[in-house]
Order: C-alpha cells, then structure tokens, then sequence
C-alpha cells in the first residue's frame, strides 16, 4: 500500500475547549465541506446502570425527543425537520450519543435545538406513552434469535462485570422504573463534565464556543465516576433454548482488548482475515459453500474488558460439521498467507476512509475516540496504525490474547 | 435559505475527453479527496430490448461479473476483494451502470479490472448457472406485493410505450434466451459511441486518458439508437390480486415530466411537500395516525416520459378511508403554506449536499446526468435549481402537469 494522502489534512483546523462547567468540546473546521455535523457524546451507558436502572440510558435517549421546559414532542419534531436534518441518536454499554448533519445556514438553529433537548423536561404523560413504546421494542427484540443469544450470552460471560448489563434492560426492570428514577440518573450522569460536544464540517468555532457558553454553561458541572474493573474471563459453555427456530445459532467468545490496548489493532485485522462478512476463511469454508447463512468474526472493545466473538447461524443437520469447520478455523487463525493480510488492511484502511468522507462520519469517529481514550482522532495516524500492522505485531498480540480458550455459547430450537 | 457555499467547487477540476471510438470520458479531480470512484455508464437498459429480449440488460449486467478472455469469476471476486473495492452494478429501464470506489493507490489496478470485466467471456457454464440464479430472483420478486403492483401497473399504465418494459424480464422471457441472443444484445448495446466513463476523486486525469485508451480505444465504435416516442397517458382503473395479502396497496398515476423537462424542480419539491416518507402531508394524515403503513409520492423521470406516482400501503379495513383522503390531499396539492415549500426544498437540498459528500455519489450523479441530458452535473448549479422553486413556478408546472387525472391501481388479496 502506497503513502497516505495528507493533503486535505492541511485544511482541517482541530480546535479543543472546555467550558468552566467542564463541558468538552472539539471542532474539525472543514471550510470546504458544504455541511456540518453536530454530537453531543455522554459518557453513560448501560454498564453505568444499577441493576434496578436496567435499560434507563435507553428509555432516557428516548425522552431527550419528548419536549423541554419550552419545547413540545411535537416542536422537537418540527425543527428537526424544518432544518432537515439527518439525525439521529443511539445508546451502547459505555455511551449515548445525539447527533445531526445540516447544511451550514442552519447550524445555529441546530446548536439552540439540540442544547434545549439535552435538557429535557420529563414530562409524566409522555413518559409513559414512551415506556409502552421501550416495552414493545424489547418484545421484537427478544423475537430476534441474534439478539436473544447475544444478550443472554454476554450476561453469562461477563457474570459479575458491568460490560455484560443489557442495553435495552428487561420488561421488568423498564416496567418498573419511575420518572424519578430516571431524573436521578440524569442528574447523576448527564452532567457537564461528563459530556462532550463535537462539531465537524464548515462552521464557524468562535461562533461555537460563543453559543454553547450561551446555552450550557450553567449546566451543573458534577462529579462522575465509572467503575472500571478487571475481567477474568472463565472458560463456559453454554446451551440456550428458544420455540420454533429454524436455525441453530452459534457464538465463540475469548478474551480480548480492551479500549486501552494497542492489541486491538492487530486483533482487528486478524479478525478480518478470519471472519470478515465477504471473503474472510470463514466465509470461504461456509458461505462460499452454502453451509452456513452468516459467519463473523469481531473485536469488541470496552473501556475496561474486551473479547472477541465469532458468531455462525447454519441449519441445523449441518451444525456439527459447521462448528468442526469453524474450531479449525480459529485454532489456525494465524496460519494466514501475505495477500490474505494485506487484503484485511487495505479493506479496514478503506471503510475508514469512505467513511470519513461525511461530516457526520468525522464526528462519529472524533467523539468515540475522545469518549474512549481521551485522544483526537486523526485520519491519517489511524491508517498509519493499520498500515503498521504485520506478522509480527499480529503474533505478538496473540502472545497477550492466544485466542484458544474459546467460550462456547448455542442457540437452539426447545421442540 | 443562505447562499449556496461554491468555495469547495473551486478545488475541484472538470475534464471531458472522447476518445476516437466514441467513447466519452467525465472527470472530477479533486486533490483533496482520499478515495477514487470509477463508473461505467451503459446507455441501454429494459426500454432498448425487443419483447423476446425481455431482461436481458439485468441477465448481462450479471455475466459481467462471470469471466472474461482472461479472468474467471473467481479471479474477479479475487481482484475486486484485494482492492477492497466499494462495487456494484445496477440496470433501470434506461441504462446500465458498473461502478467502484477505492484508494487511489488501487486505481490503475481498478481501471484495468473494470475495463477487462466489460468484456465479458459469455462462458456457456457460467451463462446457465446465472440464469438459474436470476430465475430465482424473478421469483423472490413476484412474491413481493410491492415490486408485483408495480411491474403490472407500469406495464399497463405504459402500455404501446418501452417505458413500462419489466427490468428483471419474466420466467419465460429469460428462460428462452439463449447466450448467442445475449451476445447480440452485447454487441448492438455495449459499443463505445453508447458507453460513459466517469471519474471522481483524487486521480490523475492523464493517466485515466492513456489508460482508458490502452484498454477500451480497440472496443468498436457501433451507432446505437434509442427509439424515442411520445406518450399520450389514457386515464385506467386496475385491481390486480394475489394470494394471502395481508395488506392492501393503492397507487395512483399521473403524466409527469420526462428528463428534459424543466418542471421536474417545481413537481420535485412539490413531491416532497405531498409525499415524503416523513413530515410530508401524507405523512402527517395517514403515517402519524396510524391510517397506512406506506405514503408516499415521487416524481419519476424518464427519457421521453414520466409520471407523477402516489404510493399507500394499509389494512384492507382502512381501504376506503385512506382512498378518500388521498384524493382529498392529491386534490390540494398545490394548497400549501411557506413553511411546508421552504422545508421540502431544504430537504431536497440536503440530501443533495450529504450525498455529493462521497466521491462515489459524486460519480453517480455525473454520469447519470450526462446521461440523461448531455450536461455536467455541478452541484451548486443544482442546488439552485431546487432553491429557484417557489409558488409560481409550482403552479406554472402545474399547468403543464396538473395533477388532476389520477389512473387508479390497486393490489388486494384474492381471497
């Protein structure tokens, strides 16, 4: 792979700040780009839950769209949609973020909107209108086989650790939970200090710093603590049941890297090598020959844990072959030839690079990597750490991470 | 709405150049780009075949992919998957597009490959295992209420006119054509004065010249006619069924502006004030109450027709209901507030920004605009185009097109 392209790298000016109520904020001025991309990242997630809070980062995400002390649902609704904005919100263990992409002559509006709905007024009524909406979804999602196995799984796996708690949360403990409730948990996390604000495209910075010091400087600046933990992976193995499934569902977890490690570097092209969805070893042993309907491999790293998983749905007269073929797989996970090594790398240096083509991707990747590891996200330095990464550094991860003490997890139809 | 931001435009180059068979080159070189697109434009689709040739277009769009004189199918998946090459393929019933972004240090690679690819082999084992491949397809299809409305509708709505011509061709139609008749089709479509390249990104335009002319200056140059023919709408009402719907779906159908008509801005916008999947007037009478499952309208535009379509899914108990209010909201197209015209152009207009933010969506709309209308599409000039609508161009289309015969299709189950 050739040199790196650091031309458009030179437009980009990367400012930081921080308001005195600690509110972060960081901006990539692109005055070329014809957009702007707006985030506000919270440090809060489903691991910063107790277990009677179970699934309120996601019910409070939800509620962040449901009116302000000035704002109806319905107002919230429409400004979105006067400015057109491509917006969106998602929680995860570790964060919650709320973000959009306008064109330029509406970011000031879009500043006002979204600093008005991260205070949002919890209206009663519209609380429990919402919690039916939180209940069904966790109803659909228990319908998805994937997802049953996954959560059931990583309850298991991570057994005494918060980066197994349940996003979405379980119908009882949603059920349960009160509107006071959930304001504790927003005083408690939804604080300045434990926020961040990232804005990406052509846009004004002073004009920034100006406006949020407006809206959000008299956000309380609190004090927040995330347990971190060490993880002591056990070795499971682990059947479910669930009615009715045509296919049998199966997982593999082993330890992994976590935020902090340098291994996940060469630990994610491994996983390409070994499990990419097209033109991976496994998808060539399964897809390719019709034995399996999906076959992955990933990395997932967490702030304080990590593991890998490998995850394979097959019918199930194939399913002893298909695990056979797939225990043989990864325990020559490292038997990879040159070509295979450079095609994982130049496949991740693309996907980030097509990515970051978009406003709304540069503040995706720029609010992550600050969010997990208190670093600005530089295009180029990411590529170069994927294009760095050899036999030697794959093999030296595996020194750290051997990937041979795989927890085994299945999902199989009960009649 | 500010003025459109042009300093970007700036940045970019544009480069046009023919070579001696006919074959037309676009290039949009931006410096600052990290990724190269590239795109093969075929001017022939489901409109150039004769009835006995029904699909082919779509059946050759695939064998493009099965080998060529020096290449087998694997060795093309092989290649495309080194490059990580972003790729894929469509055919409509007006042309036929090839298309993949990569790294700029895999574009010599990626030139070459496409080039060889759109010579294909026509391998008679290969010829049969895809047409297998898109008999299924057919029938995956037909099974879709959707497409199933659609493909009979257009069929009857167009009838005497190619323009209602079926893309994917029935199961007789492909299952009758042989590899010699996909050779002809070849041969009388795929010729260089009907062919377009085009090029976005960070590429050196020399370089795409002396390599384009190295692999496509000995492809013949051919004279290719399209039969253009205007179409005079009769005014239908259809009910087609199918088993076991549990749905029912209304489409209504009006005479709309073919490419070359300027009306498509003004009935553009005003598609969106009517029909856009969310915050539209559609929208909010029968999506937010929960009348249908699907509302929507589109404008859509072919070379020498068009038609306004209106789209509604919902339970057959709610049937007469959402008919009538359809008809209310079609019949009070053009009562509409300033706010309602100034958010669907900012809409349009951003969905244009944030998809010209790729290299890939910028290949796309070049060489579906050259295609379509022999102009070089420049983003700011398009963006005027939508910010120029207001009432009296709306209702100056209007008069042209005024959206007052509706023919009338609808899908319900049989029994």
């Amino acid at each position: 792979m050739g040199q790196a392209n650091t031309k458009s790298d030179e437009m980009l000016k990367v400012c930081e700040h921080t308001l005195p109520n600690g509110l972060k904020i960081i901006g990539e001025i692109n005055p070329l780009a014809k957009s702007v991309a707006l985030g506000f990242f919270v440090h809060t997630g489903a691991r910063d839950e107790t277990i009677k809070e179970a699934g309120v980062s996601h019910f409070l995400e939800h509620m962040m769209f449901k009116g302000t002390a000035k704002r109806s649902t319905l107002d919230i609704t429409y400004a979105l949609g006067n400015m057109a904005a491509k917006s969106n919100a998602y929680t995860s263990e570790e964060s919650t973020v709320y973000y959009a992409a306008v064109l330029p002559e509406y970011f000031d509006d879009l500043k006002e909107l979204l600093s008005d709905m991260l205070r949002p007024s919890f209206n009663p009524t519209e609380f429990d209108v919402e919690k039916k909406v939180i209940l069904e979804e966790i109803a659909l999602y228990k319908d998805k086989p994937h997802y049953f196995l996954f959560e059931h799984m990583f309850a298991d796996y991570f057994k005494g650790h918060c980066a197994g708690n349940s996003v979405l949360g379980s119908t009882e403990s949603v059920s349960a939970v009160t509107r006071d409730e959930m304001k504790s948990y927003f005083d408690r996390r939804y604080v300045a200090s434990n926020m961040l604000v990232v804005a990406t495209g052509n846009f004004d910075w002073e004009d920034l710093i100006k406006d949020l010091t407006k809206y959000c400087a008299s956000w309380p600046k609190g004090e927040v603590k995330r347990e971190l933990k060490k993880f002591i992976p056990t070795k499971l193995e682990k059947i479910y049941t669930k009615k009715d499934l045509n296919q049998v569902h199966l997982a593999f977890l082993a330890n992994g890297p976590s935020i902090e490690d340098d291994e996940r570097f060469p630990l994610g092209v491994l996983a390409v090598i070994v499990g990419d969805s097209v033109g991976s070893k496994l998808y060539w042993e399964l897809i390719d020959k019709g034995l399996a309907e999906t076959a992955d491999m990933d990395v997932d790293e967490k702030e304080d844990a990590g593991c890998v998983m490998t995850f394979v749905s097959t019918e199930p007269e194939n399913v002893d072959k298909v695990r056979g073929i797939v225990k043989k797989v990864l325990s020559q996970a490292a038997d990879f030839t040159d070509q295979e090594l450079e095609r994982a790398k130049t496949k991740l240096v693309t996907r980030i690079v097509l990515g970051g083509e978009s406003t709304l991707g540069r503040m995706r990747s720029i609010g992550h990597e600050w969010m997990s590891r208190k670093e600005i996200h530089n295009l180029n330095n990411y590529v170069s750490k994927i294009k760095n990464v050899d036999r030697a550094t794959i093999n030296k991860a595996l020194e750290k991470f051997p990937l041979t003490d795989w927890s085994e997890f299945r999902l199989q139809s009960e009649n």
